[in-house]
């Protein structure tokens, strides 16, 4: 069964992520999403946890009405040790055949270990964007609309926005101590 | 919404397993499976890797016909200090509200950050147990029968037996080099 | 017995920090002294070791008259997982049941770890503030008044002005190698 | 100022290793009790963590009318590469000209690092024991005679014999997980 | 037999570093060659991996009819913790007794550790220069000039040049993912 | 061009490992002699440092007459996830081509990245064993003839037989610290 790998750190998952995912379904009998720097959060382009992330792109999907049997969420720890990678990540999730992502690190060191790889086509990039979504969250500007519901309502329920404007005041503060 | 972890290494996931799973969907909205030792494989007691065993755990849950929007399987790494276990554990996993574990370090662990914890009950123990299982791949016996079958399909897709063969008679040659 | 906790990198101690250990010691019995970043070292912000630091630390209150029997002085490394560090913290050092930080990352762990969190009311802060006191010894100005008279002590035993000089000067250069 | 460092493990500190500290005291203007594998924890050799062992030292010496000025209680990390240790560790202390241990190890590797080493003058080694205490513990027998007041006191508030006795349990339990 | 050390990340390693290797065989018998920042490669600033500068460095020392059996050529991970590094990379060196380095942490590092340290005296240092050569792999310019003919010869078998434009577009694109 | 590799701790190279190098630079123009556990050391399994085995195995090499143009020697640390170990690997050596080893889970982890893999044809491995040389340099026995020269008069100067007897002594003490 041909399995297809979308990659993203998902700070938080947009709805061009999850049109992304529609189309790969539209196309693969499985998919697997993965959550990367999964030990990075609490920081200004990091503010969520991996388990909040897995957990608002499984309700986002649920709620979208996709078949979750067909879904695999989990996330992935970085190394360091770049062309390493890939084995390190191949070792933490099932077999996949092609790989989608939309950076260029991801994109080669995938295909230097013979990983098919594939930019991703997705809808207005500007807009359906993580740091412009947690700019807008910074400046109090609407957000919502650019998430699935689910990501909105969980952002929410775990007080994401103030933990964000917490954590960018803190970065920003000159450091006494 | 009441979610449940069950914690495990899944070495591999066998049909003990998944009564404990059915049960506990019987009590609870949702659940999480969570694969320990993540980053161990390729040795005598973790033969599989964390992908191979997410894999395994979604097959089998998916062929039984269990609702898999209910479900979450992700894997965590070890950490070395096992009094930040707990807040490493759940900065990983969506938020959970009872964990269901056998083993005592885990049960200490967890109990003492505030989490409720219960004990397995696990039918037929010394037949459905990891080490069993294994055992009887090294010694030639039938083990198909104590997993689901996705898992021995996936074992045998895998050459898994032929694995932990080759990783046993590794272990246990003198070390020459 | 309550026990208040003072966090910081300390590099290095001056007497706004000093003014601060004895404000708390006016309302706390006990107070821990703990020094951040324990394995970062020869690094322009922070040049002095972690045990260069505790030393400075212990001789500047123990050269104050405070009564040591009511100190703790220790310290803890980094680590990445930032929704874990709360925990990894507590591991580390005695019980206590308010902290005192001027900065926003640890205060936001701390407090959802259910720690009651203080903000510093520290004295001239444009002034007794350790970037500034660095920036002095890189300048040749003066710093000495800044300082715990054990601190500046122990500075030029160690030959301190001189190593972040010397660092400072490295970082700078291009990187021919 | 001439300092002595005595290492080890604490797992618990005794009577044994408080006879040491008024020695060296008797000899040394300061000493430096340094507490070794910081972040193991909740294991059989090791149930206590690195903070609940500074609080029982700190506890125990104050108590015993020492006088605190002289005294540093700090925790450090294990590393892998042993012949880099006695660096590690001299970068996470205040200075030190002597040291004291009773195992093999350390003592090699301070001594080959440039640094005087003793060995320990301990009355009565086979009861003053933390192995002995320990085992103690789990067997119901009497302990609390081995050890100084505060550290019964704070082991017993932390529930620590408990605490062994579950960790015991868990280890020796066959792995089904 | 006294052995000279020579440090770097050798990205790549240039004419320039090979005219110090000439020169430090000049006085004294033996040479090791120690290659820096051993696990970061894929990078802007470190595109080769350890493996290919130990490779590029072999080959060009080899052409240059130097005598092979005078020199060490070896990689070494970095550490954390600076006041450990010179003991961490002795333990990964054969004994040496004069350092050749041209920054200034790795000097004043060996410097404390009682190890000499020497400048290097390179010939047109803005010229014979790695981040140079990496700016010309990246405009198109000629680089091979600059080096060994057997790097040359490696980085074009490696499609080293395109591999530097790839990582390059990857860390400035704006990270959506 | 081809190259093989050879693997192993070497604690230490003995003659066996030295006929291995002989025969395969027989079949081959270049060898990689590559040494693991870099940063273990000052062990009863593992007493010599990376740095001194690579010494001794330079040394050894040289002394023999080989062409050390067409050997590298280079040191590895071990990562814990087997399954990316081969990626690892082939980041930190030149490119090779064949591996030998000795031991079953180099062979299944390079076998399965792909790697031709080969046996070691060892002569007299009863005698041409490292452990076998160890238990002999600890009973006062006969091992100088079980090595090549360089390496016995390394190990004296480094008086590595009274620090392996050092190591162990501690390792059988009981741990009263």
């Amino acid at each position: 069964m041909r399995r297809a790998l979308l990659m993203g750190r998902f700070q938080p998952f947009h709805l061009g992520h999850l049109q992304v995912v529609r189309d790969i379904l539209g196309e693969f009998p499985q998919l697997i999403v993965a959550v990367g720097s999964a030990t990075f959060n609490y920081l200004e382009k990091s503010p969520f946890t991996a388990g909040e992330r897995i957990w608002m792109i499984h309700e986002a999907l649920a709620e979208s009405g996709l078949d979750m049997s067909r879904i695999y969420i989990t996330a992935y720890p970085n190394i360091e040790n770049n062309a390493a990678w890939a084995a390190h990540l191949k070792s933490l999730l099932p077999p996949f055949h092609v790989a989608f992502t939309g950076n260029a690190l991801p994109h080669i060191l995938l295909k230097e270990a013979g990983i098919e790889v594939r930019p991703l086509e997705m809808i207005n990039r500007e807009l359906y964007c993580a740091s412009e979504i947690r700019r807008r969250m910074l400046e109090g500007e609407d957000w919502e609309s650019l998430v699935p519901p689910a990501v909105a309502r969980i952002i929410k329920e775990i007080k994401g926005v103030e933990r964000l404007k917490f954590i960018v005041r803190g970065e920003s503060d000159p450091l006494h101590w």
